[in-house]
């Protein structure tokens, strides 16, 4: 078989194990210099192939390879931008496909959530829509765990992990203080339109009595008295009341809850997250002395906190991906097969990416429980295997080493620039 | 010599570390059974003293005070409650050397910063005050650093320690994506008064071209055009701007920036902190996409990352005040020397208490750039030491393990109640 080069991309926000898939696929791919050529990463995702702004992989040592499984963040930068239809930007496929000729592309690997999947399937479909054939397999990437058919997606046991960590702490040091200081803590997390995030912090305690005393999903309406009931019945009962809250939570009309912040002086929607406007409800209604954070994004970069579980499960998709390619599989992606809850055991599967592309997986109703507070213990079985284990990266000086890859461009070939 | 009971208590907000104070004053009493018959420890501090609340730690396994070792938050509970000068509140005074003497308590072990020092060294006049013979040792903790004589606090070094690793992982996260989305992002850091924290954040990178691009100290009055040219200039030259407020950040006429958020529809002041008043700023002024932080509690809780240096550190300073006592020591607290920088070479030393209460440490102004935005080499080769080397908690389940000490309150003696 001809030797060929090969595209890998990550693609949409990035996690704190996406590196440890593109490690995946970097080595595996060194495995057939018989069959691919050199790996160029896209530089910010598929607008570096756009823009022919290829980074040369081969020039990486084998060390930066290997680090790069410890370190978060994209290494070759990300984006945020989704191929339009065929039909409606046919210009865009039209560009990728020169850029892949001149540069003798004949895999491409694209690595990411939902919207990435849906590129990965129209970049599949060159092949018979424009006459260029290529390999296209998609690997899953989403801190919001929101992919479907995967038991779960790579970056998202680490947040996991970091969230449910944090709140145990940060639980206990509200537990020290309550009796004559803060009463009410709130941690906003991410998660978007699905609670598996929030539902994390449940990990950290058990039963009505132990913090979190309140998990704010989207997929439950929010009750303004409910939930303050639930905070007042919690520091008269527990002496305080510890809340996770999901940045999508919204009221039972669609609103979101951190919509409810406000204007400032300027007329200005108030920035900030549900987190500060729950405090503020918190405050007028009850009174009670209260702390809030938001950790945006420090909980999808923690790699220093990551799961053990969710390192070897984006390395998996990694090393996956490129042997699909090697095995003549096109249009696929790997996905995580949950064999076994305890002991966990899990295998590698797979999946067309035409039915992948553009779904989203909520929770399912009865990992909630039924006070729509908490999390049940079906959804504790789902989770625990997915925090399970710790992955620490190397220390220097005191602070995690990270990859720093030299990112070098390959020349150009074609004449024309590209504008977005 | 007689045996005689101790009391220990933990004062002020709790740090990752303070429980290792609490293991190194259990585990050193344990050792002299011949003269101190059992710890006490007072449930929220000194709170527990006044109204005869009093743990009897000797009733805790080996193991549990071990585990105490890697333990987050306060573990018998913490008060914000400062006594008030002898002659103002004698009443309270008075109590205490009731329940002292009714538990037969010798030696009083008081776990804090500032305002905790300042109690400590009112006990120790009790002596002199109320006849009552009472051995009064300070034991330093606070993650604002703020105590004089001290090289450092214990506390402060496993904050530092977050606030380094978070910023560089989070700094990869928005370089990784600066092309398409996020252009600016901000991060609140505890501190109140004293730039320590924020300064940590520095660790993270070197030079003025790399993250964190800005650090806002509340030593160094904040100008809404420099800082602004700031952020525009960092996004232009390197794509992405990362900002480290420290809470306490503030105007040249004292006003902090975070009151500036303004007012919500009920007219009261807006909650929240620098970082969403600072990312407005930025949206309003230069209009780049933003996303921030704020870490609260979570980073003083976060024993998952703590510093080894620091661990060691609380141990050591609770240990050595039980050895104090057994020398003879009276109205001191143990610092940390610091013998030597690289390598980093530390002991213990001693400081009359009457010296250190009600004092306050502000960084010294060579260690931040001239800029105002920044840390110096000095800063850094003083900061490096103190976030040194990892100590991870057990985990079991994906979580840290932490002590469930059993808390159970010695029998009440005294007939009379206290109101607070």
């Amino acid at each position: 078989m001809a030797v060929k080069n090969a595209f890998y991309a990550q693609s949409g926000g990035v996690t704190a194990v996406i590196n440890a898939s593109a490690c995946g696929v970097l080595q595996t791919a060194r495995k057939y210099p018989d069959r691919i050529g050199k790996v160029y990463a896209g530089r910010n995702g598929i607008i570096g192939a756009l823009r022919e702004e290829l980074i040369d992989t081969s020039l990486e040592t084998d060390e930066t390879i290997a680090a790069l499984r410890y370190t978060p963040g994209g290494a070759f930068g990300s984006c945020r931008h989704k191929l339009k239809n065929f039909d409606e930007n046919k210009r865009e496929y039209e560009r990728l496909i020169e850029v892949f000729r001149a540069h003798d592309i004949g895999y491409f690997f694209y690595n990411g959530g939902g919207d990435s999947q849906d590129t990965a399937y129209k970049i599949s479909q060159l092949s018979e829509r424009l006459g260029y054939p290529i390999t296209a397999i998609g690997i899953p990437k989403t801190v919001d765990n929101d992919l479907p058919f995967t038991d779960n997606c790579p970056g998202f046991g680490s947040v996991a992990k970091y969230v449910a960590t944090s709140t145990l702490e940060a639980s206990l040091d509200i537990e020290s203080m309550c009796e004559s200081s803060t009463k009410v803590f709130i941690l906003e997390v991410m998660g978007r339109h699905a609670g598996w995030i929030a539902a994390s912090a449940g990990l950290a305690g058990k039963g009505h009595d132990q913090a979190p005393h309140i998990i704010l999903f989207p997929e439950i309406a929010f009750d303004r008295e409910a939930f303050l009931a639930r905070v007042d019945h919690c520091v008269k009962e527990y002496g305080y009341c510890v809340v996770v809250a999901s940045e999508g939570a919204q009221y039972e009309d669609g609103h979101f809850i951190a919509d409810a912040g406000g204007r400032d002086a300027f007329g200005h929607t108030q920035l900030g997250g549900v987190a500060p406007v729950l405090a503020n409800m918190v405050k007028q209604a009850l009174g009670y002395k209260f702390h809030w954070a938001v950790s945006d994004y420090l909980q999808r970069a923690a790699r220093h906190i990551a799961s053990e579980t969710d390192v070897r499960q984006a390395y998996a998709v990694g090393e996956a991906a490129v042997e699909f390619a090697m095995n003549g599989k096109n249009a696929v992606m790997p996905i995580i097969r949950r064999e076994q809850n305890s002991p966990y055991r899990w295998s590698i599967g797979e999946v067309p990416l035409g039915e992948v592309a553009n779904q989203e997986k909520k929770m399912p109703i009865h990992y909630i429980r039924d006070d729509g507070f908490g999390i049940t213990a079906d959804c504790r079985e789902y989770l625990l295997p997915l925090i399970a284990g710790e992955d620490y990266p190397p220390f220097e000086n005191g602070l995690p080493k990270v990859a720093r890859p030299a990112n070098k461009l390959v020349p150009k070939k074609l004449k024309a620039t590209f504008e977005l």
